[in-house]
């Protein structure tokens, strides 16, 4: 499997027991693609050690860069740091400069279990920010970001900082047809021009004025353009309401 | 691996490439949560068969019940029924009962493409329900659900309707300390109840009055109480806020 773009694994039993809406998974969907970094998928797991290993594996298989939400703090449901290293077969070990930084954090209150945050998989790399005590975990292309979202935000800017991506170009036709009707055409194009992502989206509310919504996307606009011209030469003139 | 809840699988590049904000799958972990049947977690992947198969097979392995949102209709890009019949060895097959409907609803509209989506794994069962014209495909405990949010909701009641669940019951402790100063407490708490599900999360908005909730749930009410006693009566009492 050629290995791109990014994946996300989002540790949390409070989100699967809808305790709490995940807004980190949304956040990182909208900030890879402003940042043209392709998401090839998310899931969503338990914090068990077994599936949190699981989910890493998957992840690591297809994408370059795993980000991964939740699980890194220093309670008994923190399994993220040892779940990481089994799935990169590397040792847990004490990073001596976190160390420094959650004994100065954290003063006389630096219980062993506050400790626990100065473990990483071997190898770890840290990605500091001005204004954030505590750094970002990266190993092998995972970065072990908390689930708390206003903490989650500020590292995942950390992150994406150091990103390159290639942004999309993206445009959209609007039609009156409904999805059976342009199957065929959508088919045929589709099997013609590979590269371009092709998307139908039929909307039944009341609230729009188009029954099918058509996306083409390339990250070479003269693809998408070209797209969009067979498109257009192809569906009957009649059924195209707009383009955007 | 035990099989037991449910799982979800969220296609569709539209969410993967931020068009669409997914709202299936938190309606999802809503009502499963209100029905009482416990998730195992959800994956958003694209509309390519492979990713389908993949994470259908993970469902699969450790879910009794698994809900597919999306890639159903006539275009190219849905592909959900040829990957789901994939994943559990069964042949593509036109199913005479849905061709009927498909007919019925499209009339003369009725096109080589339309009829696609009288195609379902070979052995699925039609769940009808009163005022849907479209039933939902169920084969070997996978329901095979639209992503159109309403087509979704819609369908997703036909088969909760259908399920059996037991509702948790669920206690919280609002604490004024530290995740740190509390995780030997929790350590030794969830070390001897394994099977209550203890879990803790820090809040750092200037909104909450608390800096950490800690929840106690279990299907038996008298469990869920053994568990928030022994934490009361472990944790220091000043820094217990309030219990809900």
């Amino acid at each position: 499997m050629k290995r791109f773009g990014a994946c996300a694994v989002v540790i949390g039993n409070e989100v699967l027991t809808a305790k709490v809406e995940d807004q980190n998974g949304p956040l990182l969907i909208r900030r890879l693609r402003e940042r043209g970094v392709p998401l090839r998928g998310v899931m969503v797991v338990p914090d068990e050690v077994d599936e949190i290993v699981e989910a890493v594996q998957w992840a690591k298989a297809r994408a370059e860069h795993v980000f991964t939400s939740g699980g890194i703090g220093p309670t008994h449901d923190d399994v993220t740091v040892r779940s990481v290293a089994l799935a990169l077969g590397r040792d847990v070990v004490r990073m001596p400069e976190i160390e420094r930084m959650v004994r100065e954090h954290y003063g006389d209150k630096a219980t062993p279990e506050a400790l626990r945050l100065a473990d990483a998989p071997a190898g770890t790399v840290l990605m500091r920010q001005p204004g954030v005590w505590y750094p970002v975990l990266s190993c092998e292309g995972i970065y072990l970001l908390p689930g708390v979202p206003q903490l989650f935000r500020l590292q995942l800017e950390t992150v994406l900082s150091q990103l390159q991506g290639t942004p999309v170009v993206l445009r959209c036709l609007y039609l009156s047809l409904g999805e059976a009707e342009i199957a065929a055409v959508l088919d045929e194009i589709a099997l013609a021009m590979p590269d371009v992502a092709i998307g139908s989206y039929p909307q039944f509310g009341k609230d729009v004025d188009y029954r099918v919504k058509v996306t083409v996307e390339h990250v070479d606009g003269t693809r998408t353009q070209a797209a969009m011209e067979a498109l257009v030469a192809r569906l009957p003139s009649a059924g195209i309401l707009r383009q955007e």
